[in-house]
């Protein structure tokens, strides 16, 4: 790269007129002034308009203020999918604050390691979680932050433990407040923690340049189009549910908000409100396909659904569609703002039979539109692995919907960005088309007599048995073979079926070792993201053998 | 602002594997990669796939290199919507120089100019300018630049003047070239010189950041969705066409390149492609509309325009509603990258009237998705106008859709930014929604007897009339009023109207003092992007004086 100064650099620099930090507040503040009396959130009978949330946003963030919230402190929130949650998204950012979303199933004691090392001085809390937020705030070690109840006409149990209910604070602020706009685009918008399943969860920090291009990404990947109807499946404590409250505001939307995944109301609300869009892991598709109330057959408008958090089971995407939901399959994780990675449709895929579709759309796939790059590389050589669909490696991803570190851990910040590319810990391979296909974690892959055995590969042919709900495979520890693969099954209602059968059914289906030595039939661990809890899996075969033996 | 270091602030640094400067590069990156089969752009019997347009860019990228072109120098183009012009926007960049793209209508003189003040190393030449561009190269003081041939088999006149041939140079070039990507967003991208009317023209420079942004706001503010099929009927020389060549690539699109504005042409495109959007001023509609052969009636899916240039005549809207065309009307200069405020739809507008509806489309709107913000400020105090519709003050805007600057004219950068906005010139007033109406460029007002006068509102009714196809009120100088309107009218083919019922019609449609006190027939001077050359109807009209004098 040359270094002489070119005429193109001189006199040319930044001014305000001409340079303005890249916020997701800049779309709340368009959307309020562009479509003042478009109705942005609707809940349980009460609705606001973008000018009512953007002024409820401002009185709340004038609330912080006065309390003494600025650049660079933390707000934490352990609330669902209610609009306060939403509000929050703007409000913290408008004092220059950094949200720190819980997930409503920690127990105490990891809200407390989150509590003190995020540094929370305020958190705000829905009255389902104050039993276990009011344990944590006893076994926190730093100064307890200031706690405030967001009330919830839909729930009637639980206790308020705060100091001051939410729209009692909101009517304290000015709605006049003026939001402060980041100096600098880096500057760190929201802090969520992994949920690391060995030792303390890392604080994952992501900036304000970063959500307001995967905001916009996730415009373009799932095609939201102007005024979405988007009905809230998705945590948003999840990845500051992939970014999507600044999606929506991007988008001048409608967020229809929900307490909590249930078919029944999920097919209500998608009546009612005309929702166009949802996101959720496959265990929320899963349910929606198996509720008893399932409308099926085509709509005449699909409601478009974004699905991640586990490679989606084929049966899953063909169920999906049977009930009107066009899924579009993206992935990603917390330290890339949700998903950074879309299954790009390709010409054609129409004319295929739905299972056929289903194949192609259960890959990970390409880049989000704003993201520079995901693919598989080796770890060792960093180099990308042919397009064989065969050779694994690890999933990388590079460019601005990455995130800023982990907090206060520069080694494992150092660690994951090495080489110049996150490290996402899966390993998968590309396909001919460049589509990135995930295996396994690392620590989910099975090696059998030195063969690599993909669980996910195992676990969707389990899924296409009649009878399986839910399906997980861990490696079980094997004499002969170091590892053999174990199946656990969960059946659908009133289905039933036997070791032996499900055995001979993968034998069908599948290479000989790959074939489950062993199936466990029983309800399977969750996490509240739709997450398959395979650790505990993993402990239940290591205890099964502990007694064995 | 704090200015105590938080701890967001520490370890928690840039890196390259989360921090990528913002360039339209990686749009054409990531089209090639995730669809390199679909079409890129179609011209006269010949195609290009994304992929294979991404290889042509590189090679081309790579010649430039081998001629010396890198960091910070000047490729000029004087072409047509060629495919070769759209790949200019991803060759020249590729090499970190910087596009200048001529105005295919300028005279050698001002040609000579640009070469000279922008310090072009290489032009490339469509043969149809060819003579123009040999007269300039004359005229030039500073050295000469290379000239390359663009050959265009749909154009048989005209003759070679450069070194190479475009397809040779190219040829020449590895397929396999590493695009430079900048290592700045704030780098140049492009330089376009406005079309001044008096003096020399200024030198607007674009950047990285800025192109990517405004292609991004393109698809938004259009609905452009994925995979549009894009007709070139805005010339691309005209601020990089709107920033369409990076809004394609974005998109995963179609160019349909079309050498000239032909309303048989472009009706035969548009079914033969099934074009889903175009751009351009009121000329270009207005010609379609007018065009004998125009087919009437609604279409299916109706082509998606995107209207600027000149404030589109209420006329202009509803003609094009009649001819299957659904106008967006957006507005912006060469200094904001083409468009970047946008008329953005409010619901109930389609149970309008074809009539009321354009009326509320005509006026120029609110911020592009992503531009930060435009409005009508008081040039004095910079404090925003009521939203009254009367009070007339200055179009500003803010953001980073906004130039880097001038070249080498920090007096006139730092006159245009002043006080933290971008000065349009353009004078408007804001609606009770806050939307913003031009009335006029500040040169264009008339004032007569110490009221002003809109020529734009003049003109809109002098539209209305049956008989005219273009009409441009200009002051003319009067002893008594000081100024008074005159009205230049072209008529439709074969209607007819005397200057008595012309000013008849208006004095029933206006108050007495707007009305024009003299009319004009004849042919009216447009520039090639569909600008009404008011200055030559002002200088006729000192001649006029001088004469009758």
């Amino acid at each position: 790269m040359s270094v002489r100064q070119s005429q193109y650099d001189v006199g040319l620099d930044k001014t305000p007129a001409n340079y303005v930090p890249l916020t997701p507040l800049s779309f709340i503040t368009r959307s309020a002034a562009v479509f003042p009396n478009h109705l942005c959130a609707v809940y349980e009978g009460r609705s606001f308009t973008w000018e009512q949330t953007y002024r409820r946003c401002r009185q709340f963030a004038s609330y912080l203020a006065q309390n003494g919230i600025g650049e660079g402190d933390t707000v934490a929130a352990m609330l669902p999918n209610v609009p306060a949650m939403n509000e929050l998204h703007f409000a913290v950012p408008m004092t220059g604050a950094v949200l720190n979303a819980l997930n409503i199933r920690l127990d105490a004691p990891s809200i407390a390691f989150q509590l003190d090392h995020g540094g929370a001085k305020i958190i705000l809390v829905d009255p389902e979680f104050s039993g276990v937020i009011a344990e944590a705030l006893q076994q926190m070690t730093r100064p307890k932050p200031l706690v405030i109840d967001v009330d919830d006409t839909a729930y009637s149990s639980g206790k308020r433990i705060g100091e001051i209910e939410y729209e009692a604070a909101l009517a304290q602020g000015d709605a006049n407040f003026a939001p402060h706009m980041p100096a600098d685009e880096w500057d760190a918008i929201a802090l969520s923690y992994t949920s690391g399943t060995t030792g303390n969860p890392k604080g994952v920090v992501t900036h304000h340049r970063g959500a307001y291009l995967n905001a916009v990404s996730n415009i373009l990947a799932g095609n939201l189009g102007q005024h979405p109807v988007y009905l809230w499946t998705l945590p948003m404590f999840h990845c500051n549910g992939w970014c999507f409250p600044w999606t929506i505001a991007a988008a001048a939307g409608v967020n229809v908000c929900l307490r909590k995944v249930d078919p029944a109301k999920i097919f209500e609300l998608i009546a009612k409100h005309g929702v166009t869009h949802m996101c959720g892991a496959p265990i929320v598709y899963n349910t929606m396909i198996n509720a008893p109330g399932a409308p099926k057959g085509k709509r005449e408008k699909p409601v478009c659904g974004l699905i991640a958090g586990a490679a989606p089971p084929v049966a899953v995407i063909e169920g999906a569609e049977s009930i009107g939901i066009r899924l579009t399959h993206v992935y990603g994780l917390t330290e890339v703002y949700g998903p950074a990675s879309v299954c790009a449709e390709q010409p054609g895929w129409d004319d295929l039979t739905v299972a056929e579709r289903a194949h192609m759309k259960r890959r990970q796939g390409v880049p989000y539109p704003l993201e520079e790059a995901v693919t598989v590389l080796d770890p060792q050589t960093m180099r990308e692995v042919p397009r064989d669909g065969e050779t694994i490696g690890e999933v990388m991803f590079r460019g601005n919907i990455v995130m800023k570190g982990y907090l206060k851990n520069e080694k494992a910040t150092r660690e994951a960005f090495a080489g110049g590319w996150f490290h996402t810990g899966d390993l998968g391979v590309l396909d001919e088309h460049g589509y990135v296909i995930i295996k396994d974690r690392s620590k989910d892959i099975i090696i059998s007599g030195g063969e690599n055995i993909s669980s996910v590969e195992v676990e969707d042919v389990l899924y296409r048995h009649p009878a399986v709900l839910f399906a997980a495979v861990v490696a079980k520890p094997d004499a002969k073979w170091g590892e053999v693969p174990c199946a656990f099954l969960e059946l659908k209602d009133g289905a039933t079926a036997t070791e032996a059968e499900i055995i001979a059914y993968c034998k069908s289906h599948m290479s000989g070792f790959k074939t489950p030595k062993a199936v466990v039939f029983g309800p399977i661990p969750k996490t509240s993201t739709g997450k398959i809890q395979k650790f505990l899996l993993r402990n239940q075969v290591e205890s099964a053998k502990a007694i064995s033996a």
